[in-house]
């Protein structure tokens, strides 16, 4: 075993050793953590930006991108926002200690069904600081221990953050251990962590193909991957065009890097030819470039580019157009080239919208409405750790419930079973 | 890729293409599938007794044990049972589509949250051939498509249970690859078809430690594991003595080979001296060996063998004993050693068996109650697909609603995000 890999172990032994003291801390104490970390945070501010600037100084002279450098970024707004969210999270409802079902054996043993937390989670996200605190308060306040791995970019960021944090934990009397951070930019850190199933519950990978597939390979214990979305809009024959049209613009342009954003139109042949221009001029008018084969070059009157393929996730001002036989035909399209993640129907037709909400498999279908609600902030969660493409626990937006699981609790008077 | 991967790659590809057909079948549909299954077996018993027989001879050739050969076995009694095992499941409720949440979002999209079959669900079990029909029937029930792969052993039997099964989807318009049989006994088909994750949504392993530790080392897909119970009963200084020694000894003797048995008891010391002479008469009455240390054979008045270890799952009659300081001391112990699986505390004070129910992070736990009710059919699930040891998605008896999972469908009438 490497030294690394002993570093991460002993670090990861004492998270789960802290989970149990998480996990039977109360509501209010866990609340208490949550508000100390706010102040703390607060409280560092200056600490904060000189850590960051040495991440952005970095950036600049490892030639990051604009936009990279700029997601990096801790200003003042972001670290007031962060603070909020903190706040933010005290407020919501503890889901820990929830009874979900409650009955009785034949033999008179009375069951409670008890959401507890899950115990460990490890986080492996990319370059973003805001999620160190975003993710680790989600997991403490669900009484579970976050050992979060972030990008190398914001190293430095990450471990004022996670100083904060663990002086706030201490600060209310419980171990800093409560909240862990991998303490190296090593890139074999990620498949060491994966190894530690001993004592690290669940991991989450939030990121782009090369570490989710790097957990995935890896990991020995439960992962749930925040993953890509391939997301599609169809437009069925009897749709209201106007109301496609607005759909589709707010799914592609409301804001296209995030994972809900739609990537793919799939418009039935019976309208192509009538919707497809003033469809497509409307895209444009927003900058965005319209990439179809040439069924769909045919049907919008101009030559399009061709797209990279179908099941690219653009993450930009891109977006794919098909012309499809009918539902079927477009079903069987993001069968073949989703990622089950969101898809949306616009038509008249309930008969037709019921169908299409039914067969489809994916986190979440929607009649007549943009994909950019599938969220867990516009769902009404209150907070969201991501957005599961798994079909394993949580699937779709993942809040403060999906955090926990649930123990069997019987009470008796000295039953045996026969 | 090998012959075999490439054969274990056609069939989970058609595996998946078939999850969308049984996923769009009624529930009527999946429960006459499951009717035609048990008249198939029905019919077919003659060809499975012959099929059985093969397997027999082998196991007699290859000088397995007489319980190993006794849990081959498909006599007419367990054909019996197995169908009326499949004819039960006929009458549970149907989980799928049931609308576990329904709420509106503030711009007026009306949501739902529906329960959905998984997918394709792989399932690796160890000898007994009745786990082909049995686990078979609920991934159908649920609209999940099976993708078995059964010990060696009983290789023959399980074949031709296969062929009846398949017989029934196509009998009732299903295409028979909605139930999947890996045709080979090569060890390799295992870490094969853990590669998988491209079709198969879900991997339950249930068996001893290799086959767990090769799927968890080889799995890309989600895993819940069905592992080893290492429960503990801990006899508490204020506990009703006689209810103890009727709690522990139907614990460990009511069925010594499953995971919810007894394994090591532990006792408090202010008691152990006058609650462990009877307790150990009793058990040795029923044939138990009671293994300890030292300060138990003090307690004892008796030399005891010393255990194999803590940890030790041994599925006989053979039970590990502990003399503890207190509760503190038996929570420190089970986290130490135990496996989660399922914990009683005795004892007569309500405040501590609270405590104990709390602090004890473990599937189920119990309060003056054997350890062997945690079990599906205890639980009234109506049926059982295993014990889940894991603590994501599924944790302990795993029934029919643990078999699925959900996705959000959203009625709109236009709306799109500001």
């Amino acid at each position: 075993m490497s030294d690394m890999e002993q570093t991460i172990r002993e670090l990861c032994q004492k998270a789960s050793m802290a989970s149990r003291a998480l996990a039977n801390a109360s509501g209010e104490k866990r609340n208490e953590l949550i508000s100390e970390i706010a102040n703390g945070l607060e409280a560092a501010s200056g600490k904060l930006a000189a850590a960051n600037q040495k991440d952005l100084q970095a950036a600049e002279q490892n030639g990051l991108s604009a936009a990279m450098i700029d997601r990096l970024a801790l200003n003042e707004q972001r670290i007031t926002k962060m603070i909020q969210g903190a706040r933010d999270v005290v407020d919501l409802t503890d889901p820990v200690g929830e009874v979900t079902r409650e009955w009785e054996l034949y033999n008179g043993i009375e069951m409670k069904k008890v959401r507890v937390p899950i115990g460990v989670i490890g986080i492996i996200y990319e370059s973003r600081p805001n999620v160190t605190v975003d993710a680790g308060v989600l997991c403490l306040k669900t009484g579970n221990v976050p050992v979060l791995r972030g990008g190398k970019e914001a190293f430095e960021s990450n471990c004022a953050l996670i100083e904060v944090m663990q002086q706030a934990a201490v600060k209310v009397g419980l171990p800093a251990e409560v909240i862990s951070f991998i303490p190296t930019t090593d890139r074999e850190a990620i498949p060491a962590m994966c190894r530690m199933d001993q004592y690290i519950d669940l991991m989450i990978p939030r990121g782009g193909h090369g570490l989710i597939q790097t957990v995935v390979e890896h990991a020995r214990m439960p992962v749930i991957k925040h993953f890509h979305g391939v997301c599609h809009v169809y437009v069925h024959a009897d749709a209201d065009l106007e109301m496609a049209r607005n759909v589709v613009v707010n799914s592609k342009c409301q804001r296209p890097g995030v994972c809900n954003a739609l990537e793919t139109l799939l418009v039935d042949q019976k309208i192509a030819h009538q919707f497809l221009p003033e469809m497509i001029a409307a895209l444009k008018e927003r900058g965005v470039e319209v990439r179809g084969d040439a069924a769909a070059s045919e049907a919008a009157g101009e030559t399009l580019p061709e797209p990279e393929g179908w099941d690219v996730e653009y993450l930009d001002l891109i977006l794919g157009l098909r012309v499809v036989e009918g539902m079927a035909d477009a079903i069987k399209h993001m069968e073949q080239y989703g990622s089950h993640h969101t898809e949306t129907i616009i038509t008249k037709n309930k008969e037709i919208a019921d169908e299409f909400l039914a067969r489809v498999d994916s986190a979440a279908v929607f009649w007549n409405a943009s994909t950019r609600f599938s969220d867990g902030g516009q769902f009404g969660f209150g907070a969201e750790i991501g957005i599961s493409t798994d079909k394993i626990h949580a699937r779709g937006p993942m809040g403060l419930e999906e955090l926990t699981i649930y123990k069997y609790v019987g009470r008796g008077n000295g039953q045996t079973r026969i």
